[in-house]
């Protein structure tokens, strides 16, 4: 034939497991969607319906069940390198395991540690690729952090063309909801399994948010920058960060037909379209 | 013609008014997602396309703008009010004017009152109608507020039927989505406007959780029970609550073809189906 | 206590039931998402978790998969109809079984009857509610129809106040996602269960369409009017249509500021805020 | 500094554009969801908030606006085109500009031309990055297309281990979400400008279709393959297609307990979690 499968990958996705561990005084709850997927030497399933090599979609969510039982469920960083490695190793086929988590984070209602409430808007976010010869890329991030400032945001100085009208300004509001994800050095002292995955979370997520809140913002691409070193400074084990900014656009409203005036008081929350501000810091 | 229009409603659905009060030394953000609609005389622009009675939804929609920054922006259920009253006197074929207003809640960033993030996972809510003739109906309410429990609860002792294969339990996990409206007594002292809105609200919310917290269920119905009672125990001005209770079921995943356990540890979080549990509790 | 328990209601939410029929020489594929509650004197579960009287929504559940099987799964109103019959004679204590139905609708990919693809972005629904008493409420309906005039919509001639500023408009863009629930003469000839509701359904959707193609709209409350009225038009079985029709509006770019006219040629469609235009037409 | 700004990209997102062609007996609308950005020197605005260099990201969706109207709208592979040679044009620091579409399709109502409603459940997509050197990535596709097969899908012969307890199968409902994307050959004849990408298009996707329902599928892997050199096979254009495929999930109900068989007839449809099956085949 006269085609290639020049690439595959295949997987289970959004395994919604929930890991309850009853030890210690207080209940600690891990609540947590688990993708993962396989790439490798699969070309007999794609081309003739030949399965032999194939670990079955379910056997990788019964991969994810099992290990959470076996290994338990800590750092969603660590889980995924448990879950990577087991599947690489029931499936010899594989060149690439790839692990994905997103974990929903709770707090504790009251005291007792026995009732829970969904803490934020945000998700937890935790990324692996580990190859049989042993390297491994790990992220670990946050979603769905939605971020507001009322003011400390200017915007001007921009290109101007034909189809430039926006208006520059010295003081708007600024929201967007923030994406990103740190991935570890993989030379990071102690390795990666080995890395206080909690402390790292922690502390980047701390950064980013101090940094959003103390910035004085030129533009999102500015902020953007803050944000990425602010992390990178706060954990040397840290290697790269990315962040996805959308701007959430915030229009002051034109009240000037009902004779009223409208300094910095009465805004638009738009849906879309919104401004998509991206970017990758690294250390060099 | 040989039918009636015997009911209509019209109205803007979703209008997404942030306000920004920077008075004192920290800024104060309200987000509001405001629908509102009248019923009443309307019947030509229905039957005929005569638009002479239509306040139209633009015009609603610049009511809620408007009203912003005339009245500012304080808790959504006086906003509800001051805006239902300016829509029956600027329209006066309406009979009934109904506004819904869902608040998302943020939180300061660290000191200073200039940075904000999104506070939890729920939603803040009030629902009014008023008729022109002066009588209110006016709720306040959370919806999206996510809870679990990892212990207390049972369910056992229900009919059984030739479709009843469920097995009982002395020990599940309990989680649900909890969708409440707490009722304002029409009589309450010192008016539905003088309401302390604010210290409700947040009277209410507590008493919610805290019997979510501190109940041990025999049933979700038993646990919406105590959910109601508790608030109407908590705060003299309600007069009767609804809740909507999902049971977002957590199934105890079975592991024992691993070789494993599982003595309530690894749960799979389920999305449909869903219990669905409703019911009203009235102050007699 | 000086509570009462005053509404109360509780079943399965959102059971998705797939039933193929392969006896003729092409394969039937009827896609549901079924919806059931039961309200009646329930009152001790509330009040004390005693469950003797609760029919489980996993028994619900069942019965929906049993009923499918049994009795097989034809037009949605028909379903509802063996679905709540069987609840209601499961539950003593039941008062009234309500059921909801939405079918997704699905097309034959070539001939054959193998393979299918989803028709349309339409959702069809039937809802139910049946008394012990025998007393029964059936609707059909359609829900998420989306639909799109180019012309032949004025909308002038309305209201004007302070806060009205919309410009009065001879020819815009005109669109809507239909909501539409047709309701059932409880005394239509042959009864409820012996309507032809796959004929009321295929005709009450073409007069939708029809009505909403040919109209000339001054105003959407009369293009509700006119498609609510060709719906009783067509089908002598149906006592009453309730519309809820949101204006998804599509706002002219003013494209002046490149030196470009748009003549009725470039749009912006927005989310939100939307208008939201709702009726009942009602056979005399 | 010891960071960099390894990689940058900004641009504007979910551009709701809808345009309308008058100018033939029967009206065609084109209703687009175009996205935008740009990659290139923009370090200035990341590291210093210097937006000298920076394109807004309101003028990027200016332009989207404004070439609707001076060029039309037609395929959306070749407004792709003329949007990212425009953007490059304007914004001399940029080196690369993307632009993605989603086209929402209609359908006539009736005859006329002048109303419309919308098409299947899909979404046809272009995706396009066109570097300052003239080099081009152009692709077609679609997403959200929902299929099924109710016999003809077998399942067995895979790899067994600890995790693996799923039953093999000869006869399985399968459905599927298919997200295309196929790659236009750089050197196709006529250029990529002078393809016809409304053939290419309702080719792909008539193959697509086609190769589902015909193939006897082993595996979801291989029903993949089957479609991707359907793609290739029918439109010479086409250098590469890109398939996900998740495999939705529809579960024979045990109706055993009820004492009923269940040959093939009563399925619950899950949701989570899915099989995502994904895979590129290349022209040699």
């Amino acid at each position: 034939m006269s085609y290639d499968l020049s690439w595959n990958q295949y997987g289970k996705a959004e395994v919604r497991v929930v890991h309850v561990e009853r030890s210690g005084p207080e209940h600690v709850v891990r609540d947590l969607n688990v993708t993962t997927a396989l790439r490798g030497d699969f070309g007999p399933a794609y081309t003739d319906g030949d399965n032999a090599r194939v670990l079955t979609t379910d056997a990788q969510k019964n991969t994810v069940f099992g290990l959470a039982r076996e290994t338990g469920v800590g750092e969603p960083e660590a889980f995924a390198l448990a879950v990577a490695r087991q599947l690489l190793q029931a499936c010899p086929s594989a060149d690439v395991a790839r692990v994905v988590v997103e974990e929903f984070p709770w707090s504790p209602l009251g005291s007792g540690g026995r009732a829970f409430s969904r803490t934020g808007s945000h998700v937890r976010t935790a990324e692996l690729e580990l190859t049989r010869a042993g390297a491994v890329e790990l992220s670990g991030g946050v979603a769905e952090l939605v971020v507001l400032k009322t003011t400390g945001s200017e915007y001007h100085g921009f290109l101007k063309e034909r189809f430039t009208t926006l208006a520059e300004t010295d003081d708007r509001l600024l929201a967007t909801q923030v994406t990103a994800r740190w991935r570890y050095a993989a030379d990071t002292a102690g390795g990666l399994e080995g890395a206080d995955h909690a402390a790292v979370h922690a502390g980047a997520l701390a950064a980013l948010l101090e940094a959003f809140a103390g910035h004085h913002s030129l533009a999102l691409q500015q902020t953007l920058h803050a944000m990425g070193t602010a992390v990178l400074d706060a954990r040397p084990e840290l290697a790269e960060v990315t962040l996805s900014l959308p701007n959430k656009h915030h229009f002051l409203q034109d009240l000037s037909p009902f004779g009223l005036d409208n300094p910095g008081a009465v805004f638009h929350a738009d849906d879309r379209p919104y401004g998509l501000i991206e970017g990758t810091i690294s250390r060099r």
